[in-house]
């Protein structure tokens, strides 16, 4: 099968390495508006050549959508009107409402396979791409009642093949789960980091210093705002929601401080401990 | 050299393991005021003996206490009240101000060296203790001007066979720098535990969906409260200190979401990036 790669970044780097690799597909196209990521991406084996979205597409069977969730918003509806039944178009955006609202109703809605994989890393462009990303980790598909049957089964078998497992979510829960459990991680490292770099002026000091409990904490904010802006203005209400409950227990932790209740403080890091049982 | 380790948890526990198998010293005595945890650090071969203090200073030359910081400014002077000219005594407490102060001006304070490796994992006790935890890790020497030469060679020289680069600081410094780059890192991790278990009451569904940038965000949520609290309280001014301007960072990016500013939102991404140059 020849498959399409649309954004040869993080992800669909990751992507295009893991379905030549595991057989899913034995030639891969990579779409770009960067030329020079398209021809990193080729520099670097990640893709079999690089082409335009319309030749692309005449092309190959699996298009697969890896850019930013606002150029979703922008193309995809033009994407869709052009497909025909041999294509299955999958995104990998980390939003879903929006994007499942926008390509409601739309004649060739059934082509399109939502999916959102857990996984990432903290770096972008073609040579962020690795090995392996997705081994093991989730696959979360959203709305799949939406989609053809031939496509969702095309994509589980994709999914089962990079050894992922499957999570079935409508774009409701799949924003709100997310904004708990990814969004505001990204949120509280920005934050993290800019307030050690308003607060420390010597930069060499922190650099002796941290050890791996900083640098675990604050290591998403080496992520790209050209990812993220366009998530948190598309997950904006989940995001503030969770936002403003972590604003809330900061203020009580220092409430607690200033008050000098370290018996409470106990208390409360006993309750958070629990997070044992949902970590590995 | 025989060397006596005060508390054989995470720390201690792992610095028992690496003075043996560096050559620091050729056995080692364990002391905890809470039996079950010697016994089985001598089941884990992690100490030679178990034995009470006054055993043990008898008998070693190096005690290294490895208690939370509120033991040590309960027993640190009457340590020192028992030592001879033989002994070194150094501490590995995450806080230097208030202990400093404490044993200022004590006839023993030379033997004293206050150490501060900055290294550890999430976990506590003995069955935490781990090989290797201190290689390539910092260890911060504070105000050594105060201590006996010879005890600060001993000290070194550990420092040394055990791989570790050192600092030198004075306590305020440190106090003020392990609120940044280590203190604050716990207080947002335990928050962020706590918005997410209230918020979210389908633990399955965090345990499905939580990746790597959440766990890392996160792990830090499963620390030991009888090692933390008295830490923060030890540190209070600073930890409140960066807890405020953290806020205010928060509070911030709130704002700019609420009002969907994402122009600004971005360029304060691209900001936080800076924290790149700082991590590797």
């Amino acid at each position: 099968m020849i498959a399409t790669v649309v954004g040869v970044g993080l992800i669909g780097g990751s992507l295009a390495i893991s379905l030549k690799e595991k057989g899913v597909a034995n030639w891969i196209i990579g779409v770009d508006y960067n030329e020079e990521n398209l021809k990193r991406a080729q520099e670097l084996n990640i893709i079999d050549e690089g082409s335009n979205l319309e030749d692309a597409m005449s092309r190959s069977q699996l298009i697969i959508l890896a850019i930013p969730v606002d150029a979703l918003l922008q193309t995809l509806t033009s994407i869709l009107d052009k497909v025909g039944p041999q294509h299955v178009i999958m995104d990998v955006g980390s939003t879903k409402q929006k994007l499942l609202q926008l390509v409601t109703g739309h004649s060739k809605r059934g082509r399109f396979v939502a999916a959102h994989p857990m996984a990432g890393t903290e770096y972008s462009g073609p040579d962020a791409a690795v090995r392996n990303l997705f081994a093991q980790k989730t696959m979360v598909l959203c709305d799949v009642k939406n989609s053809d049957e031939d496509a969702v089964e095309m994509i589980e078998s994709m999914v089962d093949k990079l050894s992922m497992r499957t999570v079935y979510m409508n774009a409701e829960e799949h924003d709100l789960h997310t904004a708990y459990v990814s969004h505001i991680s990204h949120i509280t490292s920005f934050a993290l980091a800019l307030t050690v770099l308003k607060k420390e002026k010597e930069q060499g000091r922190i650099f002796e210093l941290a050890s791996g409990g900083f640098e675990s904490t604050v290591r998403l904010a080496k992520s790209s705002p050209d990812t993220w802006v366009p998530i948190f203005k598309h997950n904006r209400n989940n995001v503030l929601d969770v936002l403003e409950e972590h604003i809330n227990q900061l203020e009580q932790m220092k409430k607690l401080l200033q008050d000098e209740d370290y018996e409470t403080f106990y208390k409360l890091i006993q309750k958070s401990n629990k997070i044992r049982k949902i970590l590995k």
